[in-house]
């Protein structure tokens, strides 16, 4: 036997045994110019050539982290539909018991270093959003902004469902003219401005990242808000005072699971008698540590917590929690909208960045659509108030009046339109 | 000092001790013929008499308990408005962490006396639900419903909250002809039969009160939907076979939180890769133990959890959480109505049951209106499904579409109309 013809069925042997890990998935798997697994059935949804055997050997160690990774840096190409080979891939990941040492010790590893202290926190966000608001304003709607939209009906536009998402979130928490609301990570503003201009209340938003602070203040000045919204470039931690509404929308992902307790003692801090809030984040079925690759190329010392978890927020202290919305669905369809948006952007944004930056954000988006369309990953929306609270709406049919909510028929999930 | 003076002015300052523990709420305490204590400003929205020092020495080791018992036993008598009062007694009472060592010790070896065990759940669920199904119906809606009811605007009455409820719950779960449905806790077969009746589903219903499951027989053949209700009398942790829906409506407080996690391996084990289901239940802001008053005479074994708790039932498996929604206003107004229409039959249960009874039933409910209303109460309902469930709705509009909700303006919590 040549030794050429040994080492390819080391390759193929190696080949074989990381199909049958990601559970024998419907994709084509090569090792260029050596080995290759096809599934027994059609449909076959794309195919993955892997480039040197050094990416299949680092493949077996962490796949998770390494098939990112050499995606990103073009050792692993693919053809087909991006999405749906991740929607396909992404579930078959071990779980995170299931992880060799290797794995869980970068993971491990990982979590210390981009630990959520205040200085760490501050590090943290800023690599991800002090990254380049040009860039950002590429692929966002025009008010940037970089949550999950709310689509009354799925075939509204990203602008729309942007818009209808700050109202959404202005109504559960009734808000009043004249309370005072704190909005605690602010993105670039948006729903501050929009709280302040249809809602007649007082806004603090408070954020680490200059960049957005920077943009946001000038956003209030254009709109003649300035005295009525105060963007602060401060840490949650550090928000003092009373309000009467306190609001957090895609923060939560990035407090940590050591700091839910810490971040209920400032709502518990500011809170008024009777006041009423919402958290909206990234969450999970299973507690579970955020993927790796993820982590370490895109959102470091992020989390997404099991709802169990974020009861910690609530359940020492004087809170009452009064809605819980999973919008998963309407996060993949904000996630698509974001992606298709890129990707037309594609000769803008290559004059920014390099290639490994387009294949890692590519990667990092479509990643994203494919875990909520799985169920891999939820949207949460929970709205809370204080025991005492009374101004509580009789049900929540005051959510579904007079707006764009269609009125035909039920729409379902993944009624992709 | 004559000895009549002395023990006067003991009994005072027992007196003072207990009204201070319970943070000196706003009525008035008496020790018959002997001492009293008042609060400094009006209102005074009780007089509590006192009628033997003995009560008064027990009031001391174990408040929740004693005062129960004494106002049940006629030892205790209270001038005023009973839900008031214990409005303002009930948020007073010491944390489980700050009870007497007495009063915990009770709890605990109450706690382990009236386990939920296959036989014990069955001992537990029969003295309260096989009590007499007449009395019962003295002051239930026609249908017999024992669990809060859903108003869709606060001047419904009570037989309408509770048809609206039955088809709330009907349509957060989704429900679509032919479809097999678990109902595990039915009570006497309301939402079973109204499900097969009005959905076109198969339902298996399980509980453990044989009253209740004989006289669900009887209603399912009156109304001829023998063939698609089946009254199963057996414990939910016997469950087999598959469903498409599984409810639970008023049967958690009876699981026991030691046993969630099983509970949801039922769940697991029955729901089909696109099922969906739902849990109603009384639960907690904090994890606390339920009153040891209302265990003792009411509900032996019960336990209402906080939202974190709860989710060991979901987080073990393959379930995704779409929805909670806290109707705790809406339970506050249920036990309103069957207390008034308890009290409205105080002739023909008094033929049934003795002074006690009643003073027992009366404290009851009177209580849990209090509870709902200051909040130490909370009644939850959480929409689950599998995560591969498609069948989810693009919105919640469709839960408030053509029904009696108001048109007008939002209604608030304790429009007490």
């Amino acid at each position: 036997m040549s030794a050429q013809n040994k080492s390819s069925r080391i390759d193929e042997w190696i080949l074989q045994k990381i199909y049958r890990a990601a559970g024998q998935p419907s994709v084509r798997l090569e090792l260029r110019n050596s080995a290759e697994v096809s599934p027994k059935d059609p449909p076959v949804v794309a195919n993955i050539v892997i480039r040197d055997r050094k990416t299949l050997f680092r493949l077996l160690l962490d796949p998770e982290v390494e098939f990112g990774d050499a995606y990103c840096e073009g050792r692993i190409s693919l053809e087909g539909d991006l999405i749906s080979a991740l929607e396909i891939l992404y579930p078959s990941l071990p779980q995170a018991e299931h992880q060799s040492w290797y794995a869980r010790l970068v993971s491990k590893c990982m979590e210390y270093v981009q630990r959520n202290s205040l200085r760490g926190s501050r590090r943290n966000i800023q690599r991800h959003y002090d990254l380049n608001t040009d860039f950002y304003q590429l692929w966002l709607d025009p008010q940037l902004i970089y949550t999950c939209a709310y689509y009354p009906s799925p075939g509204a536009t990203l602008e729309q469902a942007q818009a209808a998402k700050l109202d959404y979130v202005c109504r559960k928490v009734q808000l009043q003219p004249g309370e005072r609301v704190v909005d605690a990570g602010c993105g670039w503003g948006a729903l501050a401005l929009h709280m302040a201009k249809n809602y007649g209340v007082t806004v603090r938003a408070f954020n680490v990242s200059r960049e957005q602070i920077l943009f946001a203040r000038e956003r209030a000045k254009e709109l003649e808000l300035s005295q009525r919204v105060e963007f602060i470039e401060d840490d949650y931690r550090n928000i003092s005072g009373e309000c009467d509404a306190f609001v957090s929308v895609g923060m939560l992902e990035h407090v940590g699971r050591e700091h839910y307790r810490e971040l209920g003692s400032i709502i518990h801090r500011s809170l008024a008698k009777t006041g009423r809030g919402l958290l909206h984040f990234i969450g999970r079925n299973h507690p579970r540590p955020f993927s790796t690759w993820t982590r370490k190329r895109i959102f470091p010392g992020a989390y997404a917590p099991a709802l169990g978890e974020v009861m910690q927020v609530f359940e020492p202290w004087d809170l009452s929690v009064l809605d819980v919305e999973n919008l998963r669905p309407h996060y993949a369809k904000t996630l698509e909208q974001w992606l298709a948006r890129f990707e037309k952007s594609e000769q803008q944004i290559s004059e920014m960045f390099n290639q490994e930056f387009m294949r890692t954000w590519r990667l990092y988006l479509a990643g994203a659509v494919a875990g909520f369309r799985a169920g891999t990953l939820q949207l949460f929306q929970i709205v809370f108030a204080r025991t005492a609270c009374q101004r509580i709406p009789w049900t929540r049919a005051h959510l579904y009046k007079n707006d764009q909510h269609e009125e035909q028929e039920t729409k379902w999930m993944y009624a992709r339109s």
